[in-house]
């Protein structure tokens, strides 16, 4: 009667994940992205443009300003996106958006969606970025389209832990907002999930840049011409991610029997 | 029995808009209106005012507090309205009021309201934006109100890309959070309709002006004087917010069968 | 059988607002008025003793700040007030602390609290708003308590209707908050009061002090030792208050059968 | 047939705090304090990072930074622990995390918890917000970790009596999101405890320094090295979250009946 989910070839796993509903959740995760990208490095284009001296690079009101941004725009981000996962049967999810390889990835690892589907994510989201960034070049006349960066004085190493540490307390909030035993919490999930990525960019924004998502770095590098520093911000945010995954399922919230239910 | 709802004429429709309930929802349209337009316009104002230097024109901080009070307005002014719609039987809905000509226009694309109803909406927001702006210029013994502008270096239609994709985001999450499939997510609603407007206006507030409102720009230029650039107020969230409706309802998130019960 | 409720004696309605019941309300009302007061007025000392020259005023910054204190204490005061008010037989109510004298008056009015329970919470608000001023002279080792004040270049009336106005979507909202059909919604009631206070400081802060409550321009004033312009943050707020509730209960959202049971 | 609840036995006590259960609630709770105090203590880093003269210690927008870093932060660490607590069967409770000494003195103080589960909150607050605070060191390239400080013309005592009030209102809304009785609003609990903190600090920032938590002063004065003023951070704290407790439980809000299944 059919191939057992647990023995499902690469074949039935790829048609699972191209079907009219995996479809409309990568359109939507494209939206939800851009969204996203589009409002974060839109702040940053911004607030830089009213600093009436060229030459400082930044004061505390734009770190507010970005911090406002990825707390604002993650939360409606998350929020908009309601389409049945195609690795979920409900119509409407709270799980909300990905907008964040390193999110997707730490979901891969906790066996919430499967390979194919994340694949699809990341090329979503990539592209989404990208198209976020050429968008707000174009539109403002060519203006520079900033790229993530760290602090002259501190070494690669010190950013991918502090994006690592980020991105690890992104995730577990993820997590967390996504788990069914919630209860009335859960009608605030996106909110917890903008504001730990607020909070995130206050502490670390000067420091290694405030990512905590490669999509984000890698459109603005993209449409921006440089790649510099790039490895800081896949190589801390996916470890980060993956191991929120793996703490949260495993160590601090391991589900018993209502796993497969819930999730 | 009575005419089919299918087959109404011109003049039931008008009926259907001019009863108690409808005049109760554009009363309760045009106090949201007024709230949001003369919490936004006072917010540039008052940063303004503060600024030491009066030939600066603007600041990062100016930026984070006209952010904030598009954001704070935006979800009360949502919020407060209650009133049934005359296009919807339940007493309150989470729908909120729409406080802008093109959150109207996108929901009338979408089908959801009546276009004589949604002409009266348009009518409650152009009184009620204007009359908000006098006020704060009246009140303020004379001070200038504000009108939204473009960057010199910026061409009008790079402005009005900037404002159609910020109001596609902004209808598209008004979208969701009318969509009944939301569940207990529906309460936050509100706050995100607020986040995604503060959020644009964070990413495009020193380039566009970061209005995504007609109703807004029309009342300001009318007590200032100006209507300079009105066009990309108009032609860019029109069109943003019709598209938001179409790609919402047609594409990622398509209703079957409960569409007529749901909405 | 007693006294029916509606020809209570005087003697009748103060036993009903002096009772176990009753002096808890007022002992939360007069805990939710004293953080609320002593986070507004203690945000603008504090964003003052931050500016390096003493002789500017204020910055955009300042009004970022006291905005967002007035948003986070209102929501929180609001919040933290669950005990039953005299007036209700429920143990707990989403209709939060007054804090505000002007909310107070606005609720009399519409007849949901009675006259005798009225002047208790005057009375409480106007002890709180007074303690907690002095609590901040003294613990900051006499630093000057600031008064609300008017632009130089406006007038008292100009001022007593910006106080009006905000006053009016202030109370306005609560009562939008308080309004059981609100469903869902009333889970995040309130937030939506903070947010419109905060919103409307950002409006009116540097023009007309942005108080909207005559006990927080009252205990800064007595502390102070300064009444000027005390007039206009009590005549504003307390018309536009007064107003706001009968618009919402017989204009907007009139109750028909369900009135005694719903509030 | 077993020792009964109410004469158990130091050693039964200690039994029930260490169990699979409460060691997992440890580990949440050793989570949400390192995210709290990464984002409040890196925010004051970032924040001063950015400051174009060194030599000016601060200005409003760092002020609005650091209070939005105490919201956030403190929300989502609330929000994310969800494990159950050694003391409270439910798998999940709204209850949220402590991630401060003084919240969990001023819930054992009120028998929310026994006191062998209060000192293993107390060793992972500590050494969790010490460990915060060496990673920012260390990742910043030895950037100095700021210590909570009091402005100079005040006394160790004024500083001490604002701790202690604004640690009370923190408790006390911590005490009202945990009461069942909320209803529909427990499901903003944690952005109301955010709220209030965040209030606190733009309220008492410049003057004390805005800690209201003795593991984050302690983390940030062992990395930093120096201890001066630690007293303040704990005296206030500690007596005024026992008072916020007591005052809570017995006066404003007594439990009758339904007490013990309340909570």
């Amino acid at each position: 009667m059919g191939t057992p989910v647990t023995t499902r070839s690469l074949h039935d796993r790829l048609k699972h994940s191209i079907n009219r509903t995996a479809l409309r959740s990568y359109l939507a995760e494209f939206i939800s992205t851009f969204l996203f990208v589009f409002v974060v490095i839109g702040s940053i284009m911004s607030s830089r443009e009213l600093l009436p001296d060229v030459t400082n690079a930044s004061d505390p009101s734009c770190l507010v300003a970005v911090a406002l941004a990825n707390a604002f725009a993650l939360s409606s981000a998350v929020y908009i996106f309601g389409a049945s996962s195609p690795d979920n049967k409900s119509a409407t999810s709270s799980s909300g958006a990905h907008v964040n390889p390193a999110v997707t990835f730490g979901l891969a690892v906790g066996g919430h969606i499967s390979i194919p589907t994340a694949i699809f994510y990341w090329i979503m989201q990539l592209i989404a970025a990208s198209m976020a960034c050429l968008l707000l070049r174009v539109a403002t006349a060519d203006h520079v389209v900033p790229t993530h960066a760290i602090a002259v004085e501190m070494t690669g190493f010190g950013a991918s832990i502090l994006e690592g540490v980020t991105t690890f307390t992104l995730v577990y909030t993820i997590y967390a907002a996504r788990d069914a035993r919630k209860g009335p919490l859960s009608a605030i999930g996106p909110l917890a999930i903008g504001l730990v990525a607020g909070g995130n960019v206050l502490a670390t924004g000067p420091f290694s840049g405030g990512s905590m998502n490669p999509a984000c770095s890698f459109g603005s590098a993209l449409v921006n011409g440089s790649f510099k520093n790039q490895a800081v911000y896949w190589v801390g945010p996916l470890i980060g991610g993956a191991i929120a995954g793996l703490v949260y399922d495993n160590v601090v919230f391991p589900f018993t029997v209502e796993h497969s239910a819930a999730d």
